[in-house]
């Protein structure tokens, strides 16, 4: 059992600066009198704080405005978040494409770029196109590397607590590869490796189409589906990091695969070929009744899969993405189809984030780490509402 | 945002109250100076917590024991915590019968009494069987109904957090049965409603096959078949209550009920008859062609919804229940398809609790809505481990 009264002062030091920290951030700037106000804290003590911040560099004295220098003998000093102060990455490894997005300390995004790689590509090969897309995109935001302060990483497969992709089937090389371990090589931050569908459920709740959902099951209706699941606002990884992997239920009830569902012809799809994807939907919305029969197809199948997530889960919302074209064709369907089979049926909602999706919720990961740096403690004195 | 620093008097008693508990009720009993030592509390306000906690009679002074007041002047008071000093109900509303088992506030079970109900019975005959049944417990353990400090009840069926019945099609007239607020008309202590899955998976938790897992699948392979998970040793009950729920879920699949699956006849098995479900698996056991046919199809479609649970959640243990007999033919089975389907196959386990599972699991749901009370700022301070 732990000692709950008495004090420790470097303990209270931390939640004090905490405290100022998270005030901070929640405002432009603010006077200490203001900071002393919003925090309960005594003046001494903000006073300490503020100034063991601006040590840091999280915190700078704003210039004091030219107007109130004149107005007043000896202005208020203002105190702002330095944002600029450190920066994130968030990188999406996918089949066709790298991405890389990098944000402020705010999670504000400053720059983007994807290079596309084949899907056929060795691992290596893969990682080579990675860190060259982030030194191409530090290089053009003006960022030093030795700014970043965490790197968010997704990618298909199961992803071990220690960054290890424990399987992988739909990259080349990936099953067993130590992602965490060998991104960090080339960052001295810490580096955050994740699921690809997880990544994206949490995206979805930070700036899509969850936003005002704890509860959501994100589907990523990809040729190798998976799906990424939030409870109570957490993102759910499973006891193996396994959850959501329902690309395997359908070998249970039918014996297909998307790719042969998505055919038109007698030959199933080229394995991950998107772009051969969005061309059967197309076709389908143009009438062609043999694409309009894979849709149907492949529709039902996704129906059988996401209706076995809803019914183990029961979440609020299910978002489905992935794909940025095709998709809104299975919303309808979807949605009837739960409310015949789901004892509660959840919201069904398209992904506003497009092909950002994984990238985007890669770099929330990040900012979630960096967050848990500097609020820990903060946290742990609230977790519980 | 709250005021982290500074004291509030009435904040820190009770959680220097918690913190005595909570030390005498991990032990037999303890002296002032034990208490001082394990807590970390100083000595007077050892002795004012102790004395508030005699006085709510959550706590009593041992009598010093003879030898020991001889041997000293004046031996050291002992306190122990009062276990006896309040009761607690678990209550199973099944589809034959209704269970009811009483402990103390230390959860240790003092007596289990059921009474059989038929399956067609009115809510109003059931809810009846089931007074009936926790009036006579309540007599021959010679507890006073003013003695429960609070009570758990557990049925199929979607439960709302108001202790509504949103949906059960298992137990006649159950939908819509306002279960809480009519079980709340018999007892004047808190009363907690669940669904019959959920408590299950808690009870495993508790005190069955699960007692070292804290990420867990309960199947309740009924005729009306559900699960309850734990995640993280907490219950999830989904964002409507209805996780869990897989019932449904063959329906997307194929068409058959397990009535039908588990008929050896062309005729379905009567609905929620476990006794002719019971017959079937003797048979298959004793060599019987057409028994043995219908566990194999039973078999098969628990397979298909144990794993959907699976790759929805990523279990470390499926624990399988339910049923007393016959369900130790499916285990093999059930292990050796995880393993071809899952990509991280969980470890199954049957059930150890038998028929009382419910019961129990109802029971530690009471336990468990007493402690938070008796704990709840314990609880706060260390939700992050």
């Amino acid at each position: 059992m732990g000692r709950l009264t008495g004090g420790d002062p470097s303990l209270l030091r931390r939640i004090n600066s905490t405290v100022v920290l998270h005030a901070l951030r929640a405002t432009d700037c603010a006077t200490l009198t203001e900071i002393t106000r919003v925090t309960g804290l005594s003046r001494p003590t903000v006073e300490g704080v503020v100034e063991g911040l601006v040590g840091t560099g999280l915190v700078v004295e704003q210039a004091a405005e030219e107007g109130a220098a004149r107005r007043q003998g000896r202005p208020a000093r203002r105190f702002r978040f330095r944002a600029e102060a450190g920066h994130l990455l968030g990188l999406d490894i996918g089949a066709h494409r790298v991405t890389a997005v990098l944000s402020d300390l705010d999670g504000r995004v400053l720059g983007t770029l994807s290079k596309d790689v084949t899907e056929t590509a060795p691992a290596e090969i893969r990682l080579e196109r990675l860190r060259s897309a982030v030194a191409e995109l530090l290089r053009r935001a003006g960022v030093a590397r030795s700014s970043l302060r965490a790197v968010g990483a997704a990618s298909p497969g199961i992803v071990g607590a220690d960054g290890t992709v424990r399987l992988g089937t739909a990259l080349p090389q990936w099953t067993g590869l130590r992602l965490g371990e060998r991104l960090s090589r080339s960052f001295r931050c810490p580096v955050i490796v994740e699921n690809d569908a997880n990544a994206a459920a949490v995206a979805e709740h930070w700036k899509g189409s969850a936003t005002d959902c704890d509860d959501v099951v994100f589907v990523l209706a990809g040729l190798s589906p998976g799906a990424g699941s939030l409870i109570g606002g957490r993102l759910h990884r499973g006891y193996g990091g396994a959850a959501g992997e329902i690309g395997a239920l359908h070998l249970l009830g039918r014996e297909a695969k998307p790719e042969a569902l998505l055919s038109t012809t007698d030959e199933p799809l080229p394995p991950l070929d998107e772009r051969a994807v969005t061309e059967v939907f197309a076709g389908a919305r143009r009438g062609d009744r043999r694409a309009r029969a894979a849709v149907d197809r492949f529709v039902e199948r996704l129906v059988h899969d996401v209706a076995a997530l809803v019914l183990a889960l029961d979440p609020e919302l299910v978002v489905i993405g992935g794909w940025a074209a095709g998709l809104e064709d299975a919303l309808e369907p979807l949605r009837r189809e739960l409310a015949r089979y789901c004892l509660r049926p959840p919201r069904v909602a398209l992904s506003t984030l497009g092909e950002a999706v994984v990238a985007t919720g890669a770099l929330r990961l990040a900012l979630d780490h960096v967050e848990e740096e500097l609020f820990a403690v903060e946290s742990t004195v609230t977790a519980r509402r």
